[in-house]
């Protein structure tokens, strides 16, 4: 299978818990301005959609959407897969809420309203920032252990950093064990990509 | 239970749902203004986060989102639980695309846009219409029987249709099948909603 990803993208989030899953898959990049793949095929002929992140499988068969995607992946690793019922609940939760309460928001931040909206909307950003930091209790998002859940947050929050929407400094901690995971380190380089810690 | 709503809001998806699973619960309208339930309780102490749909279990614990929700809902329901595995996950991607491409970028152009941005993001959620119109197969959206995706994008649609957003004709006959539904009229009279169908 093949993961069609652009550089930093919401798409790092799917990257990084196929790692975590320790599947074996390709990746392929697409420029985000040419919207060209790699090998240099127009990407909207793959995916009609036009956006990343982006699964084929062998079979030719895709599957996009980042909440779809992560809480698949969880379920082909022993070590991501949530019990059924109320806790695979929970996490569809969380990677809802990351999904429509920040990747959204940021999306229409770069590219969508004017200067004079800029300020509400990075507003509206921070204050979800807020409130998942102030319950943030274990180690990670959803308790002691690395979920998808916890992929997509690390991706949001290099967006927090990279567009300067400040967060809270509960998340630096955080942020310095996510990118202490060997998979997380392995999908960075893949992309080309820096670690974003102070 | 008691879920939580503001009338003819998103969480009009999740009441549909409910009802067509045959639950058993009670419904308590948020008035969208004062953020006060009917009862007069300040909606925000119920649910931080501020919005609905909210569902109260009945022992006190809270499921939200309504991807996690309409998710969950179908899970509880022979009729409405699609098989394990890849018919899940094909249903999740498209609540997904319902959550993030049509529903989010509406609530953008009703509260954030400026009046200059409008014209694009009208014509981006358009453009998704058209997507999921050009791809509609069966009778309902993932095939020939109803699903909780249904009861989301029906609600997209009269949110379309209420804010001047051009759909395909091809959706006429799919909103009148929808709101042919028994438990589709029984939300929106518990709303105090009239259909839409042309």
């Amino acid at each position: 299978m093949r993961l069609y990803y652009f550089a930093d993208g919401c798409s790092l989030a799917t990257h990084i818990a196929m790692r975590e899953a320790g599947m074996d898959f390709e990746i392929e990049e697409v420029d985000v301005q040419t919207r060209l793949t790699e090998s240099g095929r127009p990407f909207p002929e793959i995916n009609a959609k036009g956006y990343v992140p982006a699964l084929v499988f062998d079979d030719g068969s895709m599957l996009t959407e980042n909440v779809a995607l992560l809480d698949w992946v969880a379920q082909q690793s022993d070590a991501l897969r949530p019990e059924d019922g109320i806790p695979r609940t929970r996490q569809i939760e969380a990677l809802t809420f990351i999904s429509t309460e920040l990747h959204r928001p940021f999306l229409f931040l770069f590219f969508f309203v004017g200067e004079p909206e800029k300020p509400a909307v990075g507003g509206m950003i921070a204050g979800r920032f807020a409130h998942i930091a102030g319950r943030l209790a274990g180690d990670y998002l959803l308790g002691d252990h690395f979920s998808v859940a916890d992929a997509f947050l690390y991706v949001m929050l290099r967006w927090a950093k990279m567009s300067k929407v400040e967060v809270s400094d509960r998340f630096a901690p955080y942020v310095r064990r996510i990118e202490a995971r060997p998979a997380v380190r392995a999908a960075l380089d893949a992309e080309g990509l820096r670690t974003v810690a102070a």
